[in-house]
Formats: C-alpha cells, structure tokens, sequence
C-alpha cells in the first residue's frame, strides 16, 4: 500500500476470490496496524501492531483463536485465548528477544485505558508475536523499548506500509529480505458480504522452495545467482487473520488452520526451527468484560458455509506472503550482514513472473 | 432410581448444590436413557443408550464436546464432535470388544430414520463409549449383537435402572461390583433455572483408594475383609453428561474438563491402564443439519456464570459414581468369577457412612 | 505399481528427493498392503489393509501417532494412539459406513493371533480409517464382511495396485476417479539411510482446484470438459505414514502434520465437510507390551534433523495423491453415476504434463 | 522447611507414598529454589525461580512437557515446550502483570550464560509462570525489577522456604494466606528408586471448599469465623513438577495431568478464573543443543510403571498445597488488606486436623 508495488501489480493472480478495497487487513472495518521501525546499523527492528477494533478491546473483547503451525516460538497469550477465546488487547508483533518487553508496554497501555485492572477487576491477557531478526538485528541488544511499543499502538491506521518495515524491517524469507505483507478476500454468503484480512510478517524459507503461483522462482533465481550453498531455515511466519464473519472460536480455528495451505503453496515445508503461528479474531460479535443479566446471544455461520472462509485465508495467506517479499527493500545490518531484495533481483537478473 | 436404596438414602450429601426431581441424568428435559442387559452364565454383558433429545437428532443436532481424561479407550465419534462440535445420534455405552457392533447398529438405526444419508446428504457419525467387562463376561465372545443395541435405542425413558444393568452389567468399581450410576444439580443463575445431568459407567479403581466424602471407606473394608492384595486397576469411566445451559462447544468442554474433580474425591488417580472419558451435550440449543438462509443464532452464558456449572459436573460425578457402587448387585460371571456389591459388604461388616 | 502408468512415468517429478525401489509405503521395511476390491454394480467399495510389520504387532507395537487436519471423520483407535503413543494392530481402510464392521474383524482377527486379550491382558485398540464413496457405492447396504477385512489382512504383500482397488475403488479425488496412492522417499542423514513411505485413499477437492507440479491442470481440464458447474466437495483423505526412522511420538506427529503441505500442492483447501486424518508409525523401535524388568530403550532422532523428515512427507503425500488419480480406471456404480479417470481425460483431450 | 511447621508437623498424613529426605522438588537431585521476596506496604509480591539442574540448561536441555488446567492465565513458553518437549531455561514464577518482565530478565540471563545465542545459534524460549496478587499487593505498579529475577536464580539451594515468600509473597488461597508449598515422593520400580518432587504457588479456592484429607476443614473455619459471605475466587495456582524417572515428553504429560487429582482433593474446582497451569521436566535425559552425530539414546519405562508416578504427583501436589496454606504467615497489604494464616486461625478457634 502506500505507493507500493505489490504482486498484483506484476500480474500475478492469487486464487479465485475477489480482494477487498485495500487488500489489506484493514478491509476488515475497524481494524489498524501500526508501526514503529528502528533501522540503524546493527539495529534493525521493529514493533508492528494490530488493533482490532476502535473502542475498548478490554471492555468489548472479540471471539478470537491461535492455531500452532509449528511451535518453535515464544507467542504470548494464547493460553487464555484458548480457554476463554477471546482477545482483549491489541496483538505486538516484534523480535523474539524483545517479547518479553512487548508484553510489558502491552500490559501496561491496556491498563492506563483501563483503570480498574488490578483494582476491581482482574489483570490483562497481552497477545505478542515474534520472529527472530538475528541475521540483521542484533536481537541480544533487546533494542525495543516501551515507547517503541506505545508508537505503534497509538500510529495505527488503515493504511501502511508493508515490507521492510515495523516489526518486518530485519526478517528475511525464502533467502530474500521478508518482512511486513497483507492481503483480503471477499466473501460472498447468502446472509451477507464478509472479508477476510491477514497480515504476516514473514521469516521463513529457503531459496529454492520458492514458488510463485505455481512458478519455481526460487530455483530460477538460485540458477541465476550462481548460488549452490543451500542455507539453513530458522525463519519462523507469524499470521494475523481478522474476519467480520460471524464465528464462533471453534468455527475461526478451523479457519486459521487453513493458513498453511497458502503458506505451502509458495513452498513452505513448515521447517523444525520455525516459529509458525497464526492468530486470528472475528470482529462480528462483541462480547462484554462485564457480566450482563441476560444470556450473551451471537450470530454463528452454519458449518456449510466455512469452505468459502477456508479458501480465503488460503489466498490471502499466500499473496500475503508474495507481498511482503516484494515489497521488501534492501537491508545492510549487523556486521554488515545483508540480503538482496526480490524486486531488485527481479530486475538485475530480467526474470518475470509467468 | 425404581425403588433402588441410593447413597442418599444412605444419608450420604455430596456438595452444595441440590439435585434435581430424579437425581439423574434424565432431569434434563427430553433425555432419556435405555439399558439392554445381558446376563447369563459367561454372558455378564450389556448397553445402555442414552438419547439426548426426543426429535430426530441427525436434523437438530446439539452442541457437543468430548474430553479424554486418560485415553486408553476405544470411544468413537470424538474426532467429528471436535471438529464440528455437534453430536448427532444418542450415545451408545457396552463392552470394550463390541463397540464396533455398536457404530454399526447405530449408523444403521439411524439410517433407517434418516433415508437421505448416504444418498442426498453425507454420512453419519455413530458415538460409541465403552468399558472393559472382561472378568466377569466373557468379552472375547463379542456378545452383543445389533437387536440389542436397537432394543436400548427404542425402550429409553425418563426413568431407568443404576447399578448391574445394560453397559453396567459385567462392570467392576474400586474392586467392588460397579455399573450405571446417575446424578444431576440445578442450576440457578440470573438468566434462569438449569439442570446438569450425569450418567456414569463405572469401571475403575483399587479398593483402598474408595473414598466416600471424605472417608477412607476402601481402607475401612480392606481391613474388614482381612485383604492384603492389592488389585491392579485395568478399568475405565464413562461419564455422559447432558446440560440445558446455553454453552457453546468451548466452554461445555471446560465443564467437561471438571468432571475429574468428583472422580477424584472418591479416590481416583487415573491409571494408566484405565479408558477415561468424558461425552457432553447442551439441549438449549438444536443446530440444523440443512443450512438455512440465514445465520444460526445461539445464547451462551457469560464466562463468569460458569463456576456453578464447573461445581455441578464435580459433585454430579461424584455422586454418581457412589450411586454406580451401592445400587449394584453381585454376579457370578464368567469362570465362577465374582465381586461383591458394596450395600452388601457394608451390612455384613455393620460399616456405615459418617 | 504392478505394471501400472505411474505419475513418473508420465515426465512429472515432484520435489528433490529420491524415491525408494518401489517408490511405495512397502519401501519401509516390513510394511506390507492388502486390498480386498468389492465392484458389481451398486457395489463399489472395498478393503486395504496396512500391515506395520510382520510379527505380532499387538505383542511388538510401534511408536504411532496421528494428526487430524480436518474432522469430518470416523476414523477409530486415535485416542488411544494419542495417549499411549503406540499402533497395536494393522490399519484397515474402508468406507464410512462400514467402519464398525472393520474395527470388529479386526479385533477378532488380532484376538485369533492372541489367545490372552480378553483373559490374562487387556483388550486391544483397533485402528479403522474410512471414506465416504456414497457417489459411486450403495453405501447405505453396508456391503463390507467380516471376510472382506480378514482377506485384506492376510493377502497383503510389498507389491500392491494403485487406483481403483480396495477402500479406493469407489472414491473419487478432484472430481475425478481417485483412489488408493502411494509413493515414498529417501532420507540420508549422518547416522544412517531412512525411508519415509506414504499411502493415500484420495476422495476430496473440486476439479478447479486441481494442480499437478504447479500446472493449473484442473482448470484446463474444465475448459476442455465445457464444465461450468462446481461441484461441491464432500470428499476427504486418509494419509498412512511408514518410516524406519527412529522418533519420538512427538516427533512423529510433527512429521504427520506436515502431510498437509503435500496436500496443499495438489490444490486441497481442506473442506469442512472432508475427513482428513493423517495415521502414522515408526518401525524402528519395538515397544513390548508385557512390562521388562528393565527401563526401555531408545534412538530418537535430534530435532535438526526433522526438516529432511518434513520434506519427505510432504512429497510423498503429493506424489501419492497424483498416483492415486492417474493410476484410477473409470467406474460405473450405484444407479449409474460414474466418473471419469484423469488418465482417459488426458488422452481425449490430448493435454500433458509440463 | 528451614524450621517452618508443615502439614505433617500437625500429623497430616497425606496419601499412601513416603517422601523424600527435604520432602520438597528439591529432593530430585540437581533441582534447586531460589525466592527473592518484596514486602513493603503496598508492595507484596516477588519472585520464585526453579532451577531444573546445575549444569548449563540451555545446553543440556531436559525433557518437559506442560499441562493447563484452566487456562486464564499468562504463563510464557508452553508452545515451544509442547512443540520440542524440552527445557532449556530455568522457570520463573512471579506476579501476573510482570511476566514480561521476568521473561525480558530470563532470556538475558540465558544470553549471558551462553554468547551464542542470536550470533550462532537461534534465541532461547523462557519459561515464565505467574499468578495474580492483586488482593494483598499493587500489581498494577509492576514492582518486579530484572534484578529480581537475578537475584532468585543466582541465590537458588536444597533448601528454601515455604509459605509468604518470594512468587507467594501475596498469594491467597482458600480465601487465606497461601504461597509457596512443596513436597515429594520416593517411587520404588523394579529398575531403580526415583523422585517425583513439586513445588506450587496456591492462589486459588474459597474457603467453604477447603478439605484436607478429607476433612471439611473450610467449613469449620467459616462456622468459627462466623463468616457467612461467599467470596468469589479469582485466583489460579502454578505447579512446577520435577523427577528423576526416565519418561518420554508424551509420559510426562500424563504425569503432569494427575496434577489435578491432588488439588481436586484439597477441595479445588478449577474455577473459571483462575490459571492452573503444570510444568514439569525430568532429569534423567539431558537433550544436547548442538545435534551429535550419532542419533540421541534415550531410557523410557514401560506405560505400566506409570501408576506410581500418577499417584505421587497427585499426593505431592496435595501436600503441596497444604503446606502452602500452613507455613503461611498473615500479611497487610495494599489498601490496608490483609488474610488470615491458617496455622493463626487453628490456634484462635483451638480446631485441630483429625
């Protein structure tokens, strides 16, 4: 967004469902996203965050669910989302040295909104992710820092940046510089218009599984690098998924789970080292931190209506991913570490998506 | 129930909630309960049946949710009412080696009110629990047959036997004759008045762990009957449990998940050895099988009404296991095996409950 | 196999492994497959049996698991499996309806083979995996018999047919024939030559969806078809994984997970209404059922070297889903429905691989 | 320990099993406490740190496996504990709303340990649990500093206190002062003597449910104490369990479910509220970081030495518990609020255990 070249604008179709205005997350009403970039020399980092909806996510929680693809990670708060499947907080995306930081400001924000949290009520359940930047950050300086966290929170808006970018700026996937990408799908049921939005920020992969619609790029831009060393996957892939369908938390972690048929699609074989993660949130029902007299009531799509739901998240996983690769630019960080942009090899090498 | 003297009656009160008009699982409206028993010689063997609503339930399905407390179990139908998180036949209980009559006869039962399954819709999903009668019955014989399972579907009622009868017949608890035990507690919360309903199939249990409100009773008949060998528990637990509180699949599985509180306050430690497992359906609620027009709408009760449900299932499990204990009779089964009945032993020893 | 077109042989080489001699499940020592194939008219369906090794599987079990991607099914024995970590029996597939009958004769038959189950140990834990093949089967008549399980037992072999043969002869896989499928792959590590082997019942996914290697050929198919409708799928999947690689049970089911990756490649979206469970064993270590006096004794892989492991799985289920659909002959069944197989079409229409 | 008076100093015998020399985690050899306590008016809260062995635990990593009761809690870790079965940091339990923090100090505590991590190795998975103070301490001034939690792992030994120290500074249970508690239990098998220790942090239950072995005690309390109002328990507990018994991750987690059985006797009913959480390794099995050549060789007892272990924990958990509530001290807190120690209250009101 924001001026970005993106998949699309390559030619590259995802799938066989419509995206929304933005192809972003935010095609979800309510939902923003916010960064905080910290890009200078051996610190490249970053906080991206993603609130759900514009009110009191204490208050007015919202059905949510995680679903581990691969838990080779320090993920915080999908315990509670677990047992009670609801989210209460915004979700942090930063590095995975700096969880502990996140959930800390997180905890915090929450609180200075909401003062009877550990006074007349109980406390606050803060949902981070993570992925390791170590190859361009160093992640042992803990760079991130409260403000770091309270900036992304309070800059959210509809539209951003994807990229190298937020909690994106030193990831790498399939090889390439990774980072920051989102994508949407419209979902067309008989009751009404619905949207799937997801955001990634992608950390995973190694070059030669690369694979665009069907395309084994990888193994063409491997050919033309003259690169025959194959490195190691410890990536890792968080993925946000917001939907304004109607679900309930058992019906949104069906959904969820479908994200790594995306995920395989452009060549992920989930390696062991990877932290892959996806959370996910409805924003059709609100559901009251305080207890009313009456029962709560929720609209739920019959079971026959998921299939839509689960090819969305599918599409929108993997052109999601596609984003964030190409949208990526270059990085030169810690000893000088860096890693080639795949817009740019695109055009130094004249390859082309077919 | 029928005339049988049960732990009540034996001045024994388990908790602080009160039960229901039967003290059993059949306080839930529209569940009724069916035993087929089979008795005779090597034949120590039976079914019981329990129909969750009197309507077609393959049409209206109920919210379901299953919890394995210890899996060495055979029990079918978990991996669907995980996944859709309905439950859409009645629940058939038997012997270990005829659960597979058991699926059978029930996809065929329910077939036969059904014509349009496997021809204009899908398939069904047949729930089958079980436990391992075989020192009393001679299991290896795979005794029941389809009539049997059709006769416990079609004699079912409000009011029905506990102790030695139907699943219950060949069964063994705390080394002492065990079977079919029920129980239920009301439910008063702001919104309304609820049932929580429970049947057991009880077939676990070392003699000296017995624990009956607090008092070692196992370790009082031990030394009454001069027994120093200490059995090994190869047993197992069936527990349904019926609700009419709006929940939805989520949180009726963490009512579930407290069924092994009343299990465990009369002594359990869940052994290895022993298939233990939780089946649960809410009746507030009937999901069709046809998807409509529009979206299904359901209450739930809020989070923080869950604590009384939570205690319910505790103190109807318990209640429900001694009710399995005092209200068998002895048998001689296979090889001139027998166990004794505990309304036996305590009047023989003169031991009483305090 | 058995003089059988396979996917190879028709130019298509899916990811960078090298497959085993036979590039089949059989490739994994001591595995063995029966099938026993029931065609006339309405009676479409059929019997394969897995055979883990060729002892006495209930006196030598191997480390199991088994992952559920989606559970639109009826699959038996996976609670077990999951609290024990251990396959005591052979795996039988078959259709829906007929799951029980399986579980049954696979009971008696390990019960023949044992005469202490039932006597001096306990029972045993049956494992059944099924489909639904209603287009093409009168599914409702429940055709399969005990004897049909006992010859797929006792007929298997290292060298077996693909297609349209035993539980995949009424199956149907992107709209298409499917079937039975099977292929494996080779793992070189430091310490050793492992084999990874995988067998597929294919009934899921939609003819648009389609994808071989990348090549959209399902939408070429359906513009050469002049199809316009879309079907809706019903289908489902059971993935049986064999390896000799020493694994933990947690490790295993880490390596069954990924099977959906494979799953994705060929276009899957995992529908609501598909079964799809993934059942897998190691044959590496024997674990006794009577108790030693000693401690058990294991190897166990290290977890970096899982990502070859992940790989393996992953082209073993693609390559077993395209066998399965190119190895399929065209059948006629209940009330005259058939299907076409991939292998005519791609003739009549003269498309290729590429 | 260290002079304090615990449960069976009353004559409180709980369970079958006898314990070991300290009759605390620390009797599994390696295994060590460390506590740092900060109580100062408003301030009553701290810090508890287990450390699993002597060695370089990120390096030697132990064989772990977690367990959630009820999940309203914020515990950091169990993904990658669930995902890899291992441990590779000590575990920190402390005050809800700083869990960030311990695990910001934990993971650099590691990094100084270990300058690899996030130059050639990946990042390090801290395990940190907590429970909600609120009551007795201003949790919202997130009082735990990183030096706190250096000074509990670097001042950890054999022998510690129980009751209002460290993590259970201002912890309730029962609606009484409750803590830190431990306890454990020596396992006899035909292969060698083994250890089950545990170690809890209490902070849940009300009053009226408080038993100990059997005994209604609670409502004694709340007869003498004239106490007629029912509190609402918003609390949660942490039990860490440690042994030396070889087990698969997939056996530790059945150990660790038997938690229950022991807090379910003392009167527990898991409320909705409240985060139970298990965690427990064993140290017979050091897992190497770097991955050896050759494949890992591991020692495993047979599932049927199980029961033993399944029945200490649950009697160490128990007494672990009452412990807790009876080395507890009284503490006034924030606001001036206060809880009663139950060795207080049985003095003041002459009750005695029977």
């Amino acid at each position: 967004m924001l001026g970005q070249k993106r998949i699309r604008d390559y030619g590259v179709k995802i799938g066989k469902l419509e995206a929304g205005k933005w192809n972003a997350i935010s095609d979800v009403s309510g939902v923003t996203v916010g960064h905080t970039t910290l890009s200078d020399g051996d610190q490249q980092t970053g906080v991206t965050a993603v609130i759900p909806h514009q009110g009191n996510v204490f208050k007015e929680k919202l059905i949510a669910s995680s679903h581990v693809i691969n838990g080779f990670g320090k993920t915080l708060g999908t315990i509670q989302i677990n047992e009670l499947g609801t989210l209460e907080t915004p979700i942090v995306l930063t590095n995975t040295l700096n969880a502990g930081t996140a959930a800390q400001a997180l905890m915090k924000h929450t609180m200075l909104q909401n003062p009877e949290i550990g006074r007349t009520t109980g406390t606050v359940n803060p949902v981070v992710g993570e992925c390791n930047d170590m190859f361009l950050n160093d992640v042992r300086a803990q760079f991130v820092q409260e403000q770091d966290i309270f900036h992304a929170l309070d800059s959210a808006g509809s539209e951003f940046k994807e990229g190298t970018v937020g909690a994106g700026t030193g990831m790498l996937c399939y090889s390439l510089k990774g980072g920051i990408g989102t994508s949407s799908r419209k979902l067309t049921l008989e009751h009404g218009e619905y949207t799937m939005g997801v955001l990634v920020v992608s950390n995973f992969g190694i070059l030669s599984d690369l694979t665009v619609n069907g395309q084994p790029l990888g193994q063409e831009l491997k050919a033309a690098l003259l690169e025959t060393r194959e490195e190691k996957d410890q990536g890792s892939i968080m993925v946000i998924a917001a939907t304004d369908l109607p679900v309930s938390e058992r019906q949104l972690n069906r959904i969820l789970k479908r994200a790594s048929t995306g995920l395989s699609r452009t060549g992920s074989i989930m390696t062991t080292g990877s932290g892959e993660i996806v959370l996910g949130f409805s924003t059709a029902t609100k559901i009251p931190h305080e207890k009313p007299a009456e029962c709560l009531n929720l609209n739920m799509i019959h079971e026959e209506d998921m299939d839509l739901a689960f090819r969305a998240i599918g599409e929108a996983v993997e052109e999601a991913v596609l984003n964030s690769l190409i949208t990526a630019s270059p990085v030169k960080g810690r000893n000088g570490h860096e890693r080639p942009a795949l817009k740019d090899l695109l055009e130094k090498f004249e390859l082309s998506f077919h």
